[in-house]
């Protein structure tokens, strides 16, 4: 069977790091890239990674998402908060009629694609990953990364779905195809909304917001308010998922998350997707999180004071 | 009448004020002081008020308690996170049968007083005052600056009460005295919570967090959670102060929280008084405030972390 291409729209932690793997298994890979693009150009693409480290030398890298070609899977490994930029970046690739895989944090991101493409060509997905970029096409992958994704319009397992998630493992990423995207993403968010949140609200590490007790429990109590969200919202993410969420955090080598990084790094914040979103969807099913709630308005307006101070 | 005589249990900011206001109208007050105890001795006690300005050269400081007389009126004016200290600062100056004023921030804040010299013994107070201690000895009072004080055991105006409120406006202190200390604590709870919680844990001044439309909306609804919680213990404090709240701090001139102080000066904060005694409150009547509880996780956190910084 041939191996399907693909183009990866964002070569950062992510999309650079599951990229290199397909392109490393033998895929066509077209990745879009923008301030990296000359390094990469010059010096390939680095991967340092816990499943093997993988140097890409010759890289089909591309500063303009008009030189991309029709692909049959494009990835979407962009920050949400670029999301505004999709239009452009996304009509090239999927020209000749490919489809779509989602890989942003959050909940209902996959709903700009599919404005874009249509709804049935969409698929999303979360990872589970500590990885980030270290330096110009140089990434480090340091625990887990694990792809769950599956189809955005349907409960299905599809032929299509099955197929990436064939070519993903042959490339050894560690990923499996789901029957329910919601239940992967508040899966998710049980993780993202306490440990990105309060990692930027108390600019701390997850070990410090473990070996705290106030903090651990207060993000055990954020833990509790997302599950139950998911609930009001018709996912019934099954209980022990709290107590695995804080025992899997424990056991992480430390980490920035990613929103602590955009913090650091005086970069906007996905708090549309990972918090208002969310919070959208429990008011529409008529359910409060309030410190879900208070987290989305704390770190709003951090992100502006720190948007104001990187000016 | 006689004038009574005034002990001050830390002249700080509140102190130094109230303390220089009664001594400039002819009252014996003794003031406790620690640092500054020199440099007032050898400069006396400046206030700089909106009130008109007071300038005290002879002033009967002392170091140590255990130089106090004993006073008619003893006036606790220390931090709470002092209060460990209470028992060895406040036995002097009480030795006399004298009465207690602890004019400090939170709930149930008297019970330390009241451990020591008897409950029939104390009143309490809230001061709703923009002042600060601008240097050794020197104190600016630069808004409001009212006392609200009444009797810690009972709803009744006692004869004694009705006295000190009597001299405290005499000397041109804006005093009032309540039959419901309970509802004026929780009253001012309704600033102190949001205010002082949000001004460090967004770091953030009065009107950063007034002119930005999401810590705005956030502090709106601490404050509804402290009314709400306020209700679930018994006082019902008028519903329109939730909106006078909003809109004096609107007014104010912009302002550094005494807690936000504390912060920046790497102080302990008075988390236990001003959070955790209302939620130990509002727990004891089945009730639940979770923003004001998150609020009191993320402060104890940034308090241990803000304080190992200053080791």
């Amino acid at each position: 069977m041939k191996k399907q291409s693909y183009a990866i729209i964002g070569t950062g932690a992510l999309g650079g790091l599951y990229g290199s793997m397909l392109a490393n298994a033998g895929h066509e890979v077209h990745f879009l890239l923008n301030r990296d693009y000359q390094h990469v150009v010059d010096h390939g693409l680095k991967v340092d990674s816990i499943w093997g480290n993988v140097y890409l030398h010759d890289v089909h890298a591309h500063q303009n998402a008009s030189d991309l070609p029709p692909c049959d899977v494009t990835i979407v490994a962009l920050k949400t908060t670029q999301n505004h930029l999709l239009r452009d970046l996304l009509v090239p690739s999927t020209d000749g009629g490919g489809n779509v895989l989602v890989l942003q944090n959050g909940l209902n991101v996959e709903a700009d694609a599919a404005e874009i493409v249509g709804t049935d060509r969409v698929l999303g997905g979360c990872c589970f990953l500590c990885s980030n970029k270290v330096g110009p096409g140089h990434i480090h992958h340091m625990d887990f990364g694990r792809i769950v994704f599956g189809e955005y319009a349907s409960k299905d397992i599809t032929p299509r779905a099955q197929k990436i998630c064939d070519e993903l493992v042959a490339a050894k990423i560690d990923a499996r195809v789901s029957d329910d995207l919601a239940m992967v993403r508040w899966r998710k968010l049980m993780w993202n909304i306490p440990f990105n949140g309060l990692s930027v609200a108390l600019n701390a590490s997850t070990k410090e917001i473990i070996d705290d007790p106030h903090a651990e429990a207060l993000a055990d109590a954020i833990i509790r308010e997302v599950h139950a969200g998911a609930a009001a919202c018709g996912v019934t993410v099954p209980d022990e998922a709290i107590h695995i969420t804080m025992e899997s955090t424990r056991k992480m080598v430390p980490y920035d998350s990613s929103m602590r990084l955009d913090f650091l790094n005086k970069r906007p914040m996905e708090i549309q997707a990972i918090f208002g979103n969310p919070l959208l969807a429990a008011k529409a099913a008529n359910h409060e999180m309030p410190r879900v709630e208070m987290l989305f308005q704390e770190l709003n307006y951090i992100d502006a004071a720190n948007l104001a101070k990187a000016d």
